[in-house]
Formats: structure tokens, sequence, C-alpha cells
């Protein structure tokens, strides 16, 4: 059997390493091609030496020298923004993306040109750049599997259904650690308090984004551009277990569900071995957990990050790329203790509202990437300006 | 858009019912060819008159003059064995197979060979000649699809997955009114408690064979040649609510469910429209009806009906005839209160340990369709002679 050849965007990161723990399993049926890393290039360089890529890249420029200087003459190496791209053009068969935030975004755009399937972990790219994205992969013939694991369990259960006979799909939510709560009981939430997440062991990050339901807001606007399918068709549902990654109602009334248990390696394996099923050895789930499931419709009307996502993802244009900037500044106030758990989605609000009538544009004329950049420090700015008048 | 055309034998019954239901919701998608029944001539020339089809059978020739006289020259008439193979000769896009009972199998192979669609919703047949059918669907070009709730399920997940994928499908048995039962009460109960089903509503037959769990064994049997699966990798399971249908693990650790309400509208309208899906306008299930669901594994031994059915489907060749026709035997025997419940299963395996040396032969060599008819006959006078016996 002819080997796949594989680059890893972000090798150092969880997704980064889940994939190497597969790669590990599956060393005949691979070559990697290239990894890159942000700045930890002690992992990299480790990670090159046992998979001997032919080339190797870090994010962070200053780190290129030492790179360089520590790969001797086994790996090309190559540094920063020009660097990844370097690495983008390098035609792989998979391409694991997994870079953080909008630094994915160049690199995905070249590697979509140069591989046959994109695994993509890249939330804010695909938030900020939906449609360019999905135009491009329909152009270049180029298969995105998302491996997250709501969209990737999304993915799998439509496996080809056309979309049009697609009535409903639900996205499953934790609810985080304060599903339930009042305004008054969230006033008082602490950094510490959000970032204990029940099930899946997260960042800070996205563990106060799951608890603002932000977290579901912009997996919305991923679906929409992953699927094809529009907003008032994509509902989310709080499922406390984590054991339902995903639910598809048909138009004819089938509802299926895709179960497992919560592990980024079912979906990773998944994505590598597209189209095939690889007859992996990861611990299933078992029918037995299956027993007492909760799930709960959430409104809109309950979680405002919800309403700012639908809203972000009907206007279009940029206004997403204002509410994943601005939420994060938002998010990175409250873990500082500047501003309430509540005052995030008022944060994110103000943004949209004040830069959203001027600096919206449409992605569609849209001249260069520098331009999605520009729009994401523009709402950066803007919410540190909000967050610095007082909430 | 063309009219598919259609011919249902067996119209009817309760799956016939429930096709009549959705064809009147869909009278401009489906040209009737034909309609049969067993004795009810009454309702047949109702429904004749209706749906105009060009010919009408009925299977009892004691009513073949009156039905000839009552239609006039409206449809041409046809009777008795004879006249549902004349039926099932005409061509149709699809046939809705649900004649109860191995009547259905000669009609049902003749169908093969001029329908594109078969429908099926006779377990009898699939069970006593899986192996013939599925061979015969396959040389004929034609999609077997289940229409029985369980089997569609799995056949809506698998939607052409590869068998070779599928690391196991469960089957979900309600487990009927005496699950948990002790051997001291079981031996107690009487049929007016077999027939109380908690959940569907059927009839008395089918209800004991839900109690006994041998409706699940017989589902392992189809399932086997429905989907070409072997019989380690169908697994069953009891879950009371009966909102889950099916449930498929793949080889890579995904685990699909199919959810619905407990009603045949869904699978006939699926059968009815694929390989398209009908947005039909049948009440869907609710995504707070997950809430709470229970399942739980049965091993098979603590269930005499499942090993008996595994061992006929391993024995092959007439062993599932002499399963079928003997527990149809025993459970009419329990009906009128001849046997005890508990003894249903002791009589099916006292005939498979009496016949099966001698009268098994393999269907690849069998001359022709009476042999299927006089195993199942020899095996209900044996369940007959066993019960007359004493228990």
């Amino acid at each position: 059997m002819k080997k796949k050849s594989i680059s890893i965007f972000g090798v150092t990161g969880s997704v980064g390493s889940s994939t190497i723990e597969l790669l590990r399993q599956r060393k005949d049926e691979f070559e990697v091609i290239a990894l890159t890393c942000n700045k930890n290039i002690d992992l990299l360089l480790e990670l090159s030496q046992e998979f001997q890529p032919q080339s190797i890249a870090v994010s962070d420029e200053n780190f290129f020298l030492e790179l360089k200087k520590r790969a001797g003459n086994n790996f090309k190496c190559f540094g920063g923004k020009e660097g990844l791209k370097e690495i983008a053009n390098l035609h792989s068969d998979i391409v694991v993306a997994s870079i953080v935030g909008l630094a994915g975004l160049s690199p995905l755009l070249c590697s979509i040109k140069n591989s046959s399937i994109i695994a993509i972990a890249n939330k804010e790219c695909i938030v900020a750049a939906g449609s360019l994205i999905t135009e491009s992969a329909r152009k270049n013939n180029c298969q995105i599997i998302p491996i997250d694991s709501e969209h990737n369990a999304i993915f799998q259960i439509l496996d080809g259904k056309p979309k049009k006979d697609i009535s409903e799909i639900f996205l499953t939510a934790s609810g985080g650690p304060f599903h339930g709560f009042d305004n008054k009981q969230l006033s008082k939430v602490t950094p510490s308090d959000a970032v204990k997440h029940p099930i899946w062991s997260m960042g800070k990050k996205i563990s106060v984004d799951s608890a603002t339901l932000m977290n579901k807001g912009l997996e919305i606007i991923e679906a929409h551009h992953l699927f094809g399918i529009e907003s008032k068709k994509i509902k989310v549902i709080i499922h406390k277990q984590s054991i339902i990654h995903g639910l598809t109602l048909m138009n004819n009334g089938a509802l299926f569900g895709y179960f497992g248990k919560p592990s980024m390696l079912n979906p990773i394996d998944h994505a590598l071995s597209w189209p095939d099923c690889n007859n992996n050895d990861i611990d299933p789930i078992s029918i037995e957990d299956l027993n007492g499931l909760s799930v709960e419709s959430v409104s809109d009307e309950d979680y405002k990050s919800l309403q700012l996502s639908r809203y972000a993802l009907d206007k279009g244009g940029f206004y997403p790329i204002f509410l994943n900037a601005s939420n994060e500044i938002a998010v990175n106030a409250f873990l500082n203790n500047q501003i309430k758990f509540i005052d995030i989605p008022l944060v994110v609000e103000k943004v949209i509202e004040e830069i959203g009538h001027s600096g919206n544009k449409s992605l569609e004329t849209m001249g260069s990437l520098d331009e999605i950049v520009s729009a994401d420090n523009e709402a950066r700015i803007k919410a540190l300006e909000i967050i610095g008048l007082g909430f």
C-alpha cells in the first residue's frame, strides 16, 4: 500500500499530540512531509527525529535561528509567516491544520491548493473566513474534514447525504459549570470557577467560551460553513455527559446520533483514514454509557452569545471576525479580573454595534488576507477601548 | 415527474394500511399496479375503487369467485397461489411484500425478478430463505429494503457503508412484559399477561415472541441475511422506551444510532422514497424524548430463544425454517393454554434436535420451493407431536 503523505501544522499542541499518538500506531501508513510549531522547538525537534519529515518550521521567528542551528542538515528549516507558507506549498495528501487563531489562515489557504484532505481544528479560521475556505476547497477539489468532536460527528452522520434533506442539526454543549445559574449568580462567578469544565480537560479560554456558550455560537458559524446549512436549522442542546457528539434530524423524520467517548482520537483517526474506516484500537464507547443521558433544548433567548453569533452570521462579511476577536479580548479581560463573567457578551455586543456599521465589508470583495487581519485587529482594539472605559 | 409504479401484497394488513395512509398523502407520486389480500375482499375492493389498480388478487381461493363477481370489469382478478404469482410477474418499481408467513415466499421470489425495490415486512420469508432472496436480489439488481423498524433503522444508518467496516449492530428489544422475571415467575405467566406489550400495539403471536425474545432471535437471522453480517456481531439490547430503533458500532469507534417514534410510517415512507429522502409530514421525534433512555445488554445465556436462533443460523439450510415453524406452533399452543410460557423454547429445541439431523438440507442444493414448504410442514407436525406427548 502506498503511504499517505501528511503535514501537521501546530504539531506541539493538543490536536498535534493526538495526531502523533495515532501516527505512532500507524507508522506504515503515513509519510510525514512537514511539521510546524509555534515556539516549542524542543518538542518539534524531538518529533522530527522520530518521524523524519523533509521540512520543519517554527511560526515565531525569534526561534528560527536556533531551530536551524539545532536541526543541522537533517531537515529543511523555515520560520515565521513566510516559512509556514513555504511548508503549506509542499504537496501532502493530508494536512492537519491545528494552528491556533488567525495565524493559521494564510497557510490554510495555501494548503487547500496543495493537498487532498484538510483535517481542520482551527475554529477561528472557519469563523473568520468560512466562505473563502469552502469556496477554495471546492475549486481545488480538496476535502475539508472537521476534527473537533461536534462537527466531526455531524460530518460522519451526514456522510454524503444531500444538505437539502437535512431538517435540523444539533450541536451538543455540556453547558459548562454555570448552567442553570441566574443573572445574580452569574455576576459573582470567578475565573477559577469558570475554568472547571465538567468533562473535557481544556484550556482556560475555551473553558470560558464553554460556560458562556460562545463556543457553541462560534460552532454554529462553523457548521453553517462546513455543511452549507442555514443558521435556523442549527440548534444547540445541553447534554451534560458529553457522550452524544452530534444529532441530525432528516426531513423524513429520521433522527441520527453519533456517540463516543470524549476523546480527540476518534475524530482525528476518522480524518486520517477518510474515506476509509480504520479498524483502530481506540477503546470504543460501551452501550451501557447510553443509560440515563440528558438532553435539553437551548433557547437563544437565554444566551446572549448565541444571539450575537447568529446575528454575526446573518450579517456576514467581517461580522464573525469582530465577534470572535472581541470575544477573545473580553474572555482575557475576565480571566484577568478586569470585567465580570456576564460582561463578556456585552463587550462583544458593543464592539459589533460600534464598528459593525462602518467596518463591515464583504469577504467576496476583499482585496487580501490583510483585510481580515485588520478587521480582527480593529475589533480587538475596540474591545480593549470599551473595557478600558469601564464596565 | 414520472410516477413510480407500486404493488402491495397484503394490503389489508397493518403494514398495508400504513402504506395506504402514506399513498393517500402522495397520490401524485405513485401509480398503483396491483393490490392483494388474504381474505378481506371488502376492504380490497374499497381500496381498489380508491386507487384503481390494474389487477387485484385474493390469496384464499374460496373468495376468488365472489371477488371476480363484485369487481366486474373494473379490475383483472386473480386468486390463490397462482394468482399471487401472476400479480408478482407484473412489473412494478416498488413492491411492498407484507404477506404473512411462507405463503409470501413464492410471490416474493417472482417480484424480485420484476421490480427495482422490494419493501419487505415478511420476516418468515427472510428467516426461511434469506440466502435465496438476497442472492436473487443481487442477480436481478433489485434492492431489498426492510420495513420493520429495527432493520430499517440499521439500513438507514449503514446507508451504503461497507459491511467490512461494521464492528457490531444492536437490535433493540423492549424486553416484553416479563423482562427480569425469574423462572418461577415465568412458569406462571398466562397468555393474557403475555399479550400486554408495553409500547407497540401488536398481534398476539408477535407479543409472545417479543416476551420470549424469539422475535429478536428471528431478527438476528434476518439481519444476517439483509446486511451480510455474521451472527456474533449482531447483539440484542433491552431498551424499554422503543425510541432507539437501531445502533451500529463501526470499526473506527463511531457508534451511530437511529431514533424515532414507534410508528411503521417512518420506515415505510423511507422505503417508498428510497434512494431519495421524502420531506414528509410524519410527526418527528422530539429531542427531549432522548432523556433518560435505558439500554441493557442481553446475554444469550439468559434467553434460550436467542441461543436457538443463533444455532439455527449457524447450522443454516433448513434449520431456521424448523426454528420458525416450531415456534409458531409452540406459541399457538401456549395461547391455547396447552403448554406453559417457559415451554415455548423447549418445544422449538426438541423439534430442532429431532428433525435437524435427518431433515436438514442446504438451501443451495434445494430443488424447489416445495422443499421449503415441506420442511416447514415437517417441523409443524413434529412440534404438534411433541406438544401432544405432553410437557
